[in-house]
């Protein structure tokens, strides 16, 4: 089969190599129908990620059909249309048993990381009882492969984390997908306000249109502009979903007394946390892996129209195209993009060296 | 009367004052039977709290007799013996609504502060209907006056933040006083294991009589042996109770993912946050003024016995003699103390310069 | 002044009564621009209530501009426009502390029930430091009025307690104005659906504009429409809306396995609870009374558009009308009535005898 | 192998049945070392549970060795020394990924129930990833087995439910073993006081024994009692262990404002619920079966002496003495019974007609 493999820092091919195979019970084999690009993969192919070894196939978002299944796996036939989770959970360690799937003992966050992902055109999916979800036949393959890793890891790591709550101000900095799936699935708890704050004025239109009622440019202050509407107080919510030491302390800044604030963004470098003004403000921070334990209350949102998640996508590509579909990921601010989708196509896939 | 006053850094004295008087009608007046020394009336003292102006009145920590009381306070008359809270909350704004009194919008932490505290022979204390505390009659003064700070500062802003559960591995980081204290409430809800980390080989012996099983010296490394008992995973709760950039790093390497990192230290610097690690490991940390909502449950505990906190107590003075209880508990490492007790005395209280 | 005077079962008089006045230093007197009628109202006119006393005024939902303050006011001043609600609390006793003030020791529920109350031209409300709420000037009246009781009893005792979640199936037993403002306040959370269930057709019609996606008549078997949609488990929350016995016992059967039935109705008899079921089947069930902690809350979420409550009114009358009020608020099968208006109108407020 | 047999309402022999085998990929088969009976046992003897059939192995408390395992059990060996739980949880369905094995849609009370138990020398335990637990080797076999069912439901059914925090007052209703674990996994919280009820005087000194501060005896009068510690407001935590309509009811009076109500009693008949004088006391009411979320907990904390529970053994026999164990365990005001333990004994285990 083809598929994109990393080859070392800056080096990615879609080419040939060998079909995957069951090797435990618990594992499918789906041929894969759309895969995204998550902000991690550029991550890998920077060589930021040492934990991946160049030969891997990447990718850790899609949705595919069933064609083999392990024999521990009696919920999944072949033929069944499946949604692939980004986290592999085994179900049993301790981590597992409370639902913190991301922290497994012997899974965690495996596709496209410590085994072969799903931008190919099969993958072998280990866990699969717990880590892949049947699709209701009225989703759309593209609204469904939203659901593997950008809106469980906003809505869980973000919102839930945040703990957002009705009447809430809430501070989204950062408005990429994940900024933006933070926005939508914020949304859902009826907060009074959302404020988004980018460097780039398309990603604050984005979040206007996701639903952030306030959005502050570059060349204004935000804790100006978060204090005039919360009484000088601050937000009581502020997600960080970009991933730098200067986003993180500007949001350290933002938050009020009693606040919390959720870190999504991965982040390379330490970044300091002002204890000094922030040991009596009682401010609580978390961190956090994608569990994926929301994955069937958001997918039920989602399939019933009640979480609009369509304007996250932008660019259609082939599995043919990935080299383009790659670029325009890469370059969000001339290619203005979000999600990007992979799909098989109709005819073949033609494999090519890709250089970035 | 006499009090200790501030009168800039470095510089205090036990001098006359003119008398308080009710100022508002949910005042009372105590005369002061019993007050405690804080870490923060130090930090006062060297000038590293610049909203303490000279000529305030220190101290936070007291138990007292009513003499006064507002036209507003109908709980409590002449006589009254009572607890004196650091903490002093209006009951009406938005944060005293949520029992977040160390936020109050109008109080907060007044005494010894912002307005005159009760290292004195009398004091006015504010919103006295919701932070002074009737005392049972054999309750000593000594065991009383543990409540006015330091054991709710251990057990909301350390236990409770924390989430201190049943078997879990716990580590306190700093053995003073409060993180004396931490361990004597951390009890309360049955860890499986208390390991106590501090420079200072007496307080590690304190912290053993405390209840913590395991104390790391300073030459050991604390990762290995917290690891060791944790298969390898980290603690499930820490708690920094130093206030230094250097103990706060320390407690971010010896949490577990998904534990939780809670901060009583009093920080005068920012720390690094090694976000780089924590990102993906689901970490909590939180900040916190105590708020003084547990104060009647402590109580409850330390009156029947159940919470024994004797031990924290090391050295009582008179007021006059309030210089040597200064110098005291500033060198805790020759003088060995903890709490240090000044209590009126029998005799009159001289006054004179004290220099530090 | 001329106020409804409860003179014993089935009696009742606007008539002439004294102007109140201040006999508390957190008292305020306010003239009440606009009340409203409660179901608990009738329950103590038909006699149902015994703590009432013969000659007490009636009614504990009202706004209106302050005439007078106590000396221990100092957030209202003569001439704010405020709300009024139905819970007084004294703000320091244990319940208070954990805002419940529903539960206060000294107060509660006093207004119309164990002192005079609001359907009044004055009124004296106690504790008005805690329980009065100064009104934005564009929010009128009578959505203001929804706050003192219905809204946040609704969302307190219905759904908090419920704790509805994003995609949660809730059923509401009974469509009456509490049953209605428990589905508009249930949707801030994102249910999947709400399913309502009446005897009256028109409650229907009026849940499904509130926002019920399913209703349930009469003739219909709830139990299999809840399962149909239910996957065969039954409901996430089941929220009791009625007082009666049989529609508490229908709430048993339609709460599923680790379901919540949070109880909002009045009720004056003794329900069956089937624990031959329900022993094994991990439910919880929640009883309740307002404490109206969530006022503010609500108060800005109905003042920025995000809770569209004005359906909840049906009819308007003035004082001088008050007779016809009650009985088109006692008949609401023929009236169609919900929430009933009560204000000042311009002219005199002519009294005379009501019978019922 | 020989195995205690149901045969139909009031008779059960110790008799020869065919070996248990493997039955699927997450089965192990362990050689039972020692087992226990539980008050449900007896319920199925009487017949009082239909879905039950003749021919059924009893028991759902058991130590054990491993001597075969299913080809996906990878944790487990031939020799390893395992608890197994009473709850089998496939791990997979909505329940079991919230950890509430309990409600498993596939398994949960299997053992003794829906297939063949561990009253027997051999035993079948399904999905055993995740229901059977290795043993550390100074752990005794029958301290152990009391982590099967027993520790868990009292821990998790009564005083997680019912949130037990320090310094509550908590009255238990029924002083058997189920209540005495609730004595004993309550204390962990470090409750106040905790209040003993019971008929049988015995079962109020073991209750003493266990850490009930006060017992009252059936001529005194519950409620005076409790409202005599609790300043007249009733508990903070009640948790009913008898499953009876009289105790339920008791339970609901001695309840504060507030406060909880666990059940944990396997109830048989409808209870009356005073929603009359509930509905307006903020109570929270809880059923539940054990769903053994905290099995590692609770053994970490018995295998380290920090939880004393082998006062809740009286009677130890061989599975030849089996109707002896029945008779005392079915007699427990004559024989003093709490739990009985079955071992295998040295010898050969004859078996036996068993008539109750």
């Amino acid at each position: 089969m083809k598929a994109l493999v990393y080859e070392g820092p800056g080096k990615q091919a879609w080419t040939s190599v060998p079909d995957p195979g069951i090797a435990d019970p618990r594992d499918v084999i789906i041929q894969v129908t759309t895969a995204a690009i998550c902000g991690t993969d550029l991550h890998i192919l920077a060589g930021d990620v040492p934990e991946v070894d160049p030969g891997r196939v990447l990718g850790h978002e899609a949705v595919g059909i069933v064609v083999e299944t392990g024999s521990d796996i009696d919920d999944l036939v072949p033929g069944d249309r499946v949604l692939v989770s980004c986290i592999s959970g085994c179900g049993r360690c301790a981590y597992c048993r409370k639902a913190r799937y991301g922290q497994c003992r012997r899974g965690g966050w495996l596709l496209g990381h410590m085994i072969d992902g799903v931008q190919a055109e099969f993958a072998r999916v280990p866990f699969a009882d717990l880590s892949v979800h049947r699709l209701p036949s009225h989703l759309s393959d593209e609204l469904a492969v939203l659901l593997a890793d950008v809106l469980p890891t906003a809505y869980e790591v973000g919102v839930l984390n945040g703990n957002v709550r009705p009447a809430d101000t809430v501070v989204v900095v950062g408005c990429g997908p994940i900024g933006l799936a933070v926005i939508l699935t914020a949304r859902l708890l009826s907060p009074a306000r959302i404020i988004a704050i980018d460097q780039a004025e398309p990603r604050l239109e984005a979040a206007k249109r996701a639903g952030a009622e306030i959005t502050i440019k570059p060349d204004e202050d935000p804790l100006e502009v978060v204090r005039a509407v919360t009484d000088g107080l601050g937000a009581d919510v502020v997600i960080e979903a970009v991933g730098a030491p200067e986003t993180f302390e500007l949001c350290t800044r933002l938050v009020r007394p009693c606040g919390r604030l959720s870190v999504i963004g991965v982040h390379g470098k330490p970044a300091p946390l002002h204890l000094e003004d922030l040991w009596s403000r009682d401010v609580t921070i978390t961190t956090g892996l994608v569990d994926t334990y929301s994955t069937p209350t958001l997918l039920q949102l989602v399939d019933e129209g009640r979480l609009d998640v369509g304007g996250l996508i932008t660019h259609r590509f082939t599995f043919a195209g990935i080299g383009d579909a790659y670029r325009s990921f890469a370059d969000p601010v001339s290619s203005g993009a979000l999600k990007v989708m992979l799909t098989r196509g109709g005819g073949a896939a033609p494999g090519g060296e890709l250089d970035r």
